[in-house]
């Protein structure tokens, strides 16, 4: 291994899809261009990189077509559409990182992996699944088809029924090992797309699907845990995290240790589904090893990593 | 680098999918298990080890889904509709050789990666695109479709008009120094799935996608060159490659020349299509400093490795 320091960057949802745009190729090639401007002061500082990202809208899409194909084409299972997803975004981004180095003059390999996280089948979240997938139904239909395809259904606000499945805790990657040495060999590798392909074991050891997701910013402290990384930077649609969020008394924060950011937490000043998986996901980095965790938007992601923007996180 | 011998695996598109039967993800996951008693002799030989795969079924049905929903999910192009089985498909066979390799006891990491295959943007074949992909059309629908999309439409035989694209002439693989430092590692790594994702250089250097396919026999063979692989193994429906294949007057083949294959190629014995481009891919290996190529079927690859079954196409 090198000496160079090691990070995983999660891009956000908003580095490929933009809500209320056209959700085309070209723009998600256009976007995830620009999240690379928080990827490029990264390489410029030596650090050995691995690369996590969203994966919503295209997973949705990808559901979505699978069903309006359904009589036609295969049913794919969700760990499925999901490794499709690593692979076209994969691509896109390795592609436009690749692009990107060349410009700038910088010779290091970038190449994006299949990866599989590992869940417990017995994990508690799977009795009482919360995370909407996939379109919304009438309630009719939605009954249907949880009655047919054994689907778990609830309705998603005012806009109708929708599938949901569960989103268990992640507790390994599959292709660790391998990412650690590619990393670790100087190569800026894409992994854990999505979250990552599902998987628990069976009790003979091996390894199998399951229709669920992981939450990509608690599978990128995962991955940064399994890679030796010390940094673990969180990119997202806001500069800083804020208590009180959205409310007049709103504080942004700078710097806190993992017993602030329990302490807040636990005041619930992070709401689940947005901030609260990424405080999760710092703690859990923090705790097993980490020795930091960022979490800011793409622009300030370069002065975030001098120390000049974005909230830190630290161990006590 | 190890010591061990080097080799690159070409599944043909019977491994995974076959004709004639439901092309459920089940079915697909059998054949691919199914398919790894060509990779475990390879395995316990010691060899060094890629795996390439065929994406034909795969790709045909991801083309479709995206038609299907056009009106309400983005339209991929076709590079990323490579890239996404690439994901769906990596996955499939990295997690079932994962599993087989515990049940045999060894200890070997598993991963699928990404891969971008440059062919030239002007390959005399873009001229006159001729491979068939996706669904077929009314004549009408297709030259409608060609006007507004773009598309090339041709008939096909008797059951309609399709879409039809280039096959350029693979000449690198973007991936090409990861894999191989990865194979050289002992990993066994699964790349150029359906021939890889084609991409061009533009005249700036950088990489820009193209809606073509890349032969995942030739893919395979240049990416046995990229990664110093002394052998090349093509997977297919057949024992041994055969002169006058099907006539009253056919011979199998046990050891044929690269002269000796030029030739017989040159009096045709090779239909384009089918066995022609694993012609091709032995003879481009071979020229590059390849030594061996095995061409041969699933249940006889590990015969054909100790020189007992299959055809074996060596240099002059």
């Amino acid at each position: 291994m090198n000496s160079h320091p090691t990070a995983v960057v999660a891009l956000g949802g908003n580095a490929i899809s933009r809500k209320g745009e056209a959700d085309t190729i070209a723009n998600q090639f256009r976007h995830t261009r620009e999240s690379l401007a928080a990827i490029i002061p990264l390489v410029k500082r030596g650090y050995n990189l691995a690369i996590s990202h969203g994966n919503g809208p295209q997973v949705g899409n990808a559901i979505l077509r699978v069903e309006l194909a359904r009589e036609k084409a295969p049913i794919l299972p969700l760990g499925v559409c999901v490794a499709d997803t690593e692979g076209g975004m994969g691509y896109m981004i390795a592609q436009s990182l690749q692009n990107r180095l060349l410009h700038e003059g910088i010779d290091r390999a970038v190449s994006a992996i299949l990866t599989q996280v590992i869940v417990d089948r017995n994990d508690p979240d799977l009795a009482n699944p919360s995370k909407f997938i996939g379109q919304f139904y009438s309630q009719e239909d939605a009954q249907r088809f949880a009655a047919e395809r054994g689907w778990v259904v609830k309705p998603d606000g005012d806009r109708g029924w929708r599938r949901v499945v569960g989103s268990p805790t992640p507790k390994g990657i599959v292709e660790g090992p391998v990412i650690r040495a590619m990393v670790a060999g100087g190569a800026i590798v894409i992994a854990a797309g999505g979250g990552g392909i599902p998987v628990y074991i069976e009790t003979d050891g091996t390894l199998e699907g399951l229709d669920v997701v992981v939450d990509k910013d608690r599978a990128s402290a995962v991955l940064g845990r399994e890679i030796g990384a010390q940094t673990l930077i969180i990119l997202t649609e806001v500069d800083q995290v804020a208590l009180n969020y959205g409310k007049p008394n709103q504080r942004f924060l700078s710097r806190i240790t993992i017993s602030e950011a329990k302490q807040y937490y636990a005041e619930k000043h992070f709401p689940p589904g947005s901030m609260g998986p990424k405080i999760e996901a710092a703690i859990t980095f923090l705790e097993s090893g980490g020795e930091k965790v960022l979490i800011t938007s793409i622009d300030r992601a370069g002065e975030a990593v001098d120390g000049n923007a974005g909230t830190t996180i630290v161990p006590d």
